[in-house]
């Protein structure tokens, strides 16, 4: 058995790697895999729809939020978002809290001005900035809701008069949150949805429409919405996978019940490092992120030694990102508490084999 | 028995979805499924490299050449090409052949001045054009090597001295070429590579790095060959099955193999369409596609029956494309010849029970 803390591409539940498996060979009895089903038959639409519906069933979305998948990451909305919703002479407000938001930063400065209204750079990114203000006149203010690389998130998101924009690629459906009181939300897919090459956009389109900025067709989540997300030919495969977590997430109770899951499985493992003399984690204890538990050793000496202990007990991918350093186990909804408890006993054990 | 004539997504070899299937599940007996292995691992990078090493022999390619597998379809290229290529005061030469040409060039006009140096609007796009002139100082020549919805074909690539731009989206892989030749070929995966979600493009290096514009990251080429694909998490899924395809069509005998046997199967249904006193093509014989084959009913009227007919047989995706009407027969290298003569076989039975 093996326990996958991977950061992204990352576990998913296991009947959808069984579904999407069969799908591949032969999809719903049609005699034809998935892969090779042209996306404007009724069989794909039918897939693309109740996607679409079921995310907005899952955030309980307003009749003003449109849902689409797109190809790329969200490393292309880093660019698509002030392509459509800033004009060059205007502001947009960032918050700068790790790796993906300094990235979002940067694309957006090529298509207006931006304002970065705080920053946790200064300590590495080990705490969510509380004290900040937003310009009013910004077009919209953009977060990075969990921060995969340095495990810091958002317990609360900002209130302000501002169009909310959230990177939310790596925990999107962990918790619930007034989903409807964004702007636009944006998530690769590959961490608590789907597979790697599709990305969910999730936007008021009340925001759209307001720049004088000619945007290339294919970056007009306009047209995107006009054509349900089929524009072009969609990653289908990737689309469809997303829809078997979707049904398995709405199954398993929905957000509400990962997020009482995601709880406990963080707190279990905070809880493990912080009874530890070995572990330590260095992340600002409000601001930890219930997605990626960041942790090192104090006596960095043991780090190999406990890699390959873990490692060799069935833990995959908690090597830490080359800028954090130590450690990362990232608890996506598909992971299961037992994976937690096996890391937490092997923690334990470690240490009394090193006492 | 089914017989998949999908314009694209499109059928694959049996071999592929058996073992795209099988990765789904455990990829290569890691115990993880391939949705779920990291893209920095070692089993994905030596995937990466290995399809990328793979179409740069498969295509005889020169050293200059970088083979990039990227998020989005040709549509994303439509946009990419001029956005890396074309400053805002040169000018690109495009030849019309077709719906897809159509779009490449309204993106174009975006970055651009676009010199539309041919067209074949005027005949509903029946025919490749051959009495033009391409301007010397034209940044470079964009061609749509195989027109998918009006079942024409480039035989010849025209000889420019500028640099050659092709989306080879629907003919890629079917038959050799000079591709070294070209300075940017383009092609969503769709159909002879893979499934939809990744597109494959070749790249001169020398001929980067020219306009002044300041291009976002995630659409810079320059970024992605020096990140191996790798700049942002990559399409590990549809990568994967591209690799499995072009390691297929290597065991096959590589591009020549495939060029003769599609030279076969169109020809087959060619003339079965020729002899026949029902089935007609208006298409110029001399530009007749090998992957694309459109042809209609003299007697309108019999369309329905014969598309009832055929599904009945187990014929899939004849359809034609609403704009071009009556069928068309897609035949891309991994629809087996059999398919073609089961086709051919229906077509004439049904001209003998019409009779």
């Amino acid at each position: 058995m093996l326990h996958n803390f991977n950061a992204g591409p990352s576990v998913l539940p296991p009947a959808v790697f069984q579904q999407a498996s069969e799908a591949v060979l032969n999809y719903n009895n049609s005699g034809l895999s998935i892969l090779e089903i042209g996306h404007r038959t009724p069989e794909f639409t039918a897939i693309m729809e109740e996607a679409a519906s079921l995310v907005k069933e899952l955030m309980q979305l307003s009749s003003d939020h449109e849902v689409l998948f797109l190809h790329g990451g969200a490393s292309t909305q880093f660019m698509q978002v002030p392509m459509n919703l800033l004009d060059s002479k205007e502001t947009a407000a960032y918050a700068d809290t790790g790796v993906w938001s300094s990235k979002a930063i940067k694309e957006a400065q090529l298509f207006g001005k931006v304002d970065v209204v705080c920053t946790g750079k200064e300590t590495n990114y080990q705490y969510i900035p509380k004290d900040f203000a937003v310009p009013n006149d910004a077009r919209y203010f953009h977060i990075t809701t969990n921060n995969t690389i340095f495990g810091t998130q958002w317990k609360k998101i900002p209130a302000t008069s501002n169009v909310m924009v959230a990177d939310m690629s790596s925990d999107i459906f962990s918790r619930m949150l007034d989903f409807s009181s964004f702007g636009l939300i944006y998530a690769g897919a590959q961490k608590n949805l789907g597979p790697a090459g599709v990305s969910l956009i999730i936007v008021n389109k009340n925001i759209l429409g307001k720049t004088k900025r000619i945007i290339p067709t294919i970056m007009d989540y306009r047209h995107h919405i006009k054509e349900g997300s089929m524009l072009n030919t969609p990653p289908v495969f990737a689309v469809y996978v997303c829809l078997l977590t979707l049904r398995w997430l709405k199954e398993q109770g929905g957000i509400p019940e990962m997020e009482k899951r995601n709880e406990i499985k963080a707190s279990l493992l905070y809880h493990a490092i912080d009874e530890s003399n070995l572990f330590q984690t260095t992340v600002s204890k409000e601001d930890r992120s219930f997605m990626n538990v960041c942790f090192t050793l104090k006596d960095a000496a043991l780090e190999k030694p406990f890699l390959e202990y873990a490692k060799n007990n069935g833990i995959i991918g908690i090597k830490g990102h080359r800028l954090s350093g130590g450690f990362r186990a990232s608890l996506y909804n598909a992971l299961p508490l037992e994976s937690v408890q096996v890391l937490t006993g092997l923690m334990k054990s470690f240490e009394e084999l090193s006492a």
